[in-house]
């Protein structure tokens, strides 16, 4: 059977010089041709399903057959793991500054053109290589600024320092309460057929800080280039970020099912010997700029009736406001509709809400993958 | 159609000056010989399907004949409805000080014995009403303090002063993750069949600074004291805790289950001409000696799996413990039992603890009612 | 004695349904030619002093013949103003979302080229008039949004609104534990030696959020624009934000000494009759790019040694680290220097620091304004 | 040089499995004579000057004839002290209780009549010796409760163990916005002159939950009772919490005035052979019933013109509360006074307060000492 090798890696020290750290389970690649992978998880506190998935994931791995190296990083952020407020996880963003953890990755300041240029005589091979040495470097150098970096950003870094050396980038994340969705880069749209997920969100090169757009950005932005150059070439970095359904919640056995889910597309890449089948489910896809907030358009209570994952017809109830303070007026009791046809992803986590809380997230547009 | 008539208390006062006012639904007493009822819900901030009892409770008593005096406040505590904490209402205490909003009720310093002494000439009628005007008049001291007093206990003892009034007192909560309970006083026993409630905590004569409490406890004082000197008479004043399943929940088919239940009881005690029966249900119950409070042994990510209101077998799995950093240990995943049969009534919202956080509560030793 | 009518604006509504709403005092123009000011304090809930500067400043204005507009917007933010979390002001941020209440002003979409070419042919009066109206329009329709706008983009933006009809807009401030600073565009640093501040922050056309910013980057890029195409003229509109030092502080006698400061400028400008001459104060200036933020480079406990405002060579001390984890190492007092000479602007609220928090921020190339 | 050991002591686990340790520095007895001595510092969060005391302590400890065992522990609440809430430590009370850290120290059910009664036919020094040994059953017993016992509970009787170990508790605290105070039980009032403290609160035999009460109250118990048996005997427990000015604050200068004041205790009981003199400053006293809080009489944004520590006559101006939705009216600005002499000992750190707001802490009927 398999081993794991555990390490740990320093990400930041508390007030009471406590060290911040990451448990990191690896194993070697066997097969150096066989793509390389990284998964974390829990990077937002309350998003905790995501260990549980790498727990399951270790247990199937180490009885299989592993080409390539594997790196998994649970509990990947221990401020935002370890910080309550009353009796839930306030950790979706630093309780300092309120910077959302997962928008502090870096955005390289890499002049591509320039890059290119000067790298574009290699073969597709070495030019990745040297593209994935500018990216560290680019890390190492914003990690040592003399004026030095902020808590988030030490921590997204060091984290990105990781996934950039990998070739498959695997972010474990929950929404508040949510059916399973996946963030899925348009040129790897036929990827989403592989998870156990069956709403994904196909998003453009567009950086706004998550780890999914930071691995693939860079090498996307290098791969358009390049082809604006005249040469074609496969992105060589898939990134995707899963979303295991809500938050606060752990299932082993629901786990289990989207560890398989990563090992069909493991197993599809070549990472692992075994084949493992993706689940035969159906499958849909909207495009990002598709993807809906909707903002609660008055202060009340809550009933929510749209149920995450479940389509919605235009017309039909998607929540109720209640307000006390309106009894006996048309405003106690106000219902409220959607125009369009939509499938509601995931709704707030509380059921009282200010004037613009967003309520919901709906895909509209949605179509079979 | 009966028209409740709307008005609204000053509790307090935010730093911007706004007003913190409660509204206030009442029906007047048609005949004064029926019981006055007053009934609050919201005090704890995250826990508003009490408003949606209220709600429901309003349009069904509009339809009916009302012969006692009705008081409702539902949103009884706007700060701590209004406090969010991330996504959630952090509305078990103040934010400030940290001091459980329903702590803060008045124990008066009644004197009883002399209370009685100087009043034991008087019949029931006029004694439960001289009785009534001290625990005013110590409310209306107590609030006069030329020191000031805070806010919690200028909101509570507002309340309080409001719930002396009525000869009925119901306070509406939920738990957390949580199937239906009640708060029931020991003498009062016999009232837990009318709610449609499973499972009943009998409570004895302790003044621990909730609601339920500050309304009974003086007046089981005074008759047992009365008792001791040889006059035998009820207690005039009934007082339960409703917890209506979870907090963060507005459900109103099922408000209108517990309004039914309320309307059972205030039929029963003639508030109503309306013959409502309680629902037919098993309902048990459990001294609050019994109900025990099972602490984590361990920090880490909780799976919980014995569910709210379905009784549990000694040895059978309670929760799963998972430790991602101790995989490849016999801690990976410990798996917590109890010793002894008991009902889960309730369980913590996040699934993840430190050590010693509150992971269930539970009924041992149930009865049935 | 002149008399501020005294309005109300809503910008919101809590789970209550209790309205948000923020005073608005307001003076009519006597001559239109004269310029109209807008002044907002407390959009950061903890930052309370310009409320007493925008008091005193009424005080003042009651007195004098005011020629223009003049329209007061104390207590801007009464969601962070009234929002507590333990003994200080959480105000920073959206509870609930973290975003920065300052970083919610809108960019708007608005094509200057094409804007320019349509109505190049007006004069500057009408062109000025022009822009206004399609920057008024631009947040009309991001507030009619169908699928709603959040709760801090409801608030910006209906502030940006009536900031928007001004030609100055003053935004009240303060930093954490911090010496009086102000932000001024390079256009206009002329004015900085008008208001009571010592030190300025001269900063470019970059739209970063702030309402400062939000008012002056859009007519900015219009003059641009416009010189671009050989047509000269002033940037119409004028934006500060003033830093009035430390936040959780009123100081009614300070606040006057900064109102005198603005009633310079006021007076300068011929808002007012009056001649308000400015203190006679030396000025420094720090361009934006110099301005430094020094971050903790371990956790542990602060002696904040540099006093803000304060001058401090390259060498001297900054501020101790205190590690009682580590009594009897060489790291149990780490003191912090710089290497190069500055003016410490702010530093951290608090004493105990994890690594990375940003301990100072520091004006670095000070140069005589 | 004498040297100190450091070990470690695990108070807890969070919720990604870290241990919450506290460090202990320790240095034995050199005679059995001599009492002990243990000190704790930062178990509340923001209030960190007691550790640079314990540092200065260990500084001049380290150079000095310590002759009874001496326990040091800062940084004793290691959740409390990293807890971030915005820029502020929000470590007052447990974030998902809200119980302050300072009222869960443990109040020992032991039957003293019944104890003494075993063993009154014991000298002192055994008597004191069985006495701790059922005191130190008594919190063993407590931590090994099977359904588990709090987070708070844990680390407070964690803590409480050493203590009750000690002959002298001292417990280093801070107030918000505060002068030098002590508490001081009533019959250790001769004990203040030692400490570098201007105020000091003499109080009664009432548990309250802090660490002083938990450490001395049980003792006075047992020589009260005692007494009242015939037999005579001094309470062998000293326990004092001293209130370090401001919390927030590392000042390490001061810091050596206070250790100071520790010192010259130590060397009057002699557990050091040096002899150091107390400061030569005025002392006053006040006893706890006449420590009065406070309140703010309405919301608004306050002007503390009281300084702690400085007297205040009846009818000076205590504060200001500016309300700037009253402009124009009585209420725009309202000063505070109140009706008798006082001392102001600390005030309230926010500048915008609730209705209620505990606004200041002042000793009313001052003596000398």
């Amino acid at each position: 059977m398999m081993q794991f090798t555990q390490s740990s890696l320093n990400v930041g020290e508390l007030a009471t010089g406590q060290e911040l750290s990451i448990p990191v389970y690896r194993v070697a690649a066997k097969d150096p041709s066989a793509p390389s992978v990284f998964v974390q998880a829990n990077v937002h506190g309350a998003e905790v399903q995501g260990n549980a998935v790498i727990f399951q994931l270790m247990k199937q791995l180490e009885r299989m057959d592993v080409r390539g190296e594997v790196t998994l990083l649970p509990l990947a952020n221990p401020l935002g793991i370890n910080q309550k407020s009353g009796e839930f996880t306030l950790g979706r963003f630093d309780p300092i500054t309120g910077v959302n953890w997962n928008r502090e990755y870096l955005e390289h300041s890499i002049d591509i053109p320039a890059f290119y240029q000067q790298h574009c005589h290699l073969d597709d091979v070495q030019l990745k290589q040297q593209f994935r040495l500018a990216l560290l470097a680019s890390c190492e150098v914003h990690l040592a600024n003399p004026w030095g970096v902020t808590t988030g950003k030490r921590l997204a870094v060091t984290l990105q320092t990781l996934a950039h050396q990998a070739d498959i980038v695997i972010d474990l994340h929950t929404g508040p309460k949510s059916c399973k969705h996946l963030y899925c880069p348009e040129y790897d749209r036929d990827s989403a057929r592989f998870f156990s997920i069956p709403y994904s969100l196909i998003i453009p090169n567009d950086f706004g800080g998550a780890m999914d757009e930071a691995a693939f950005c860079p090498w996307w932005a290098l791969v358009e280039h390049a082809a604006s150059q005249g040469r074609e070439m496969p992105v060589p970095v898939a990134a995707f970020t899963l979303e295991l359904a809500s938050q606060e919640r752990i299932d082993m056995r629901d786990a289990l099912v989207d560890a398989q889910g990563v090992l069909a597309y493991l197993s599809f890449r070549g990472v692992i010997n075994e084949k493992v089948a993706p689940a035969d489910m159906p499958r849909f896809g909207c495009l990002l700029k598709d993807y809906k907030k909707y903002h609660a358009p008055k202060g009340g209570l809550v009933e929510y009736l749209a149920q995450p994952g479940i389509p919605l017809k235009a017309g039909e109830p998607l929540a109720n406001i209640l307000r006390l303070d309106c009894y006996g007026t048309e405003d106690e009791l106000t219902s409220l509709q959607l125009e369009q046809d939509c499938v509601p992803i995931l709704h707030f986590a509380s059921a009282s809400v200010y004037q613009g809380t967003e309520l919901y997230k709906l895909m509209t547009n949605v179509f079979e993958l």
